[in-house]
């Protein structure tokens, strides 16, 4: 009853339509991700984080090296899980912002997701380019893409509004 | 910072590229699923139940639409979580065999998975034309479908091959 091994990753990147694959796949299983979080070395004690990551059990390696292949960045990462699963997880992962905003972002506007999850993306290119012009250098725009993060994903209370550097601020402006 | 909507169904259907938008977010989301349940009223006490689904926050719920729309069957169901999460789940769901068949069957045939999803598919399939032959009226060909069940998604144990039904099997012949 047909093939025992799922088709490697180095012919499906020529395979006609692969990017609505990526728009489907990502669809389904992608994660864009912002959060605030304390670090010393910041010049506010506090950095942003971005990843835009797929998981998938180990077995599907190559659907993720197909997505590093398509984006041109990104790297596997194994996962260790934290629940009773038996499976390893490999994580399919890109921080770097300018791997992002340069790779990920476009890719993402020339073919637009269709779940809700465009929301999270929208979002999530909105904090990217808000930082390239600076906004997170100050305090009013630390709180700001904090808030922003309070509407993503699973929509928990920033860290960083809760601190006392965040209860300090007169005043916070909206991002979007 | 973008649109509050994600795009509805309706014209994404004719968006290029979108069946391989579906296999992308099948590869991502999808079950194909195969299981041997008591059934009082079919002919050996046991029933072969097959389902193709995928299942999304409710908020997703255009996405699922464009499945109905490019398989042109199936239905959503709302879906009762086990789990401590806040949404409402909703499940593109394909029950009927004609319809997985004629349908399914042969759109993933036609534009094949790309994660190891691609076996399960395949035993599915597998498992739906043997009983296009009748395969499953006998003791020997439920026995050798609920053995292919067990190396499917969760690969449980199957309550048919633990009955007494199967337990009194001389020989199990192998279907895949």
């Amino acid at each position: 009853m047909g093939s025992e091994n799922p088709s490697g990753a180095g012919n499906q990147q020529e395979r006609p339509g692969i990017e609505q694959w990526v728009v489907g796949f990502v669809d389904g299983e992608g994660c864009f991700s912002i959060s605030v979080v304390r670090n010393a070395g910041c010049a506010l004690g506090w950095q942003v984080q971005h990843e835009f990551s797929v998981t998938q059990a180990a077995t599907s390696r190559p659907a993720l090296e197909l997505l590093v292949g398509v984006f041109g960045c990104g790297y596997l990462i194994e996962n260790t899980r934290n629940d009773n699963h038996r499976e390893l997880l490999l994580r399919f992962s890109v921080k770097r912002r300018s791997d992002l905003l340069r790779r990920v972002v476009p890719f993402f506007e020339e073919n637009p997701l269709i779940t809700a999850k465009r929301l999270d993306f929208e979002r999530f290119a909105g904090v990217l380019r808000f930082m390239e012009d600076g906004g997170h250098r100050t305090e009013e725009g630390l709180s700001s893409i904090a808030r922003l993060t309070e509407q993503m994903n699973r929509r928990q209370r920033s860290r960083y509004l809760e601190s006392s550097e965040a209860i300090r601020q007169p005043s916070q402006p909206t991002l979007s």
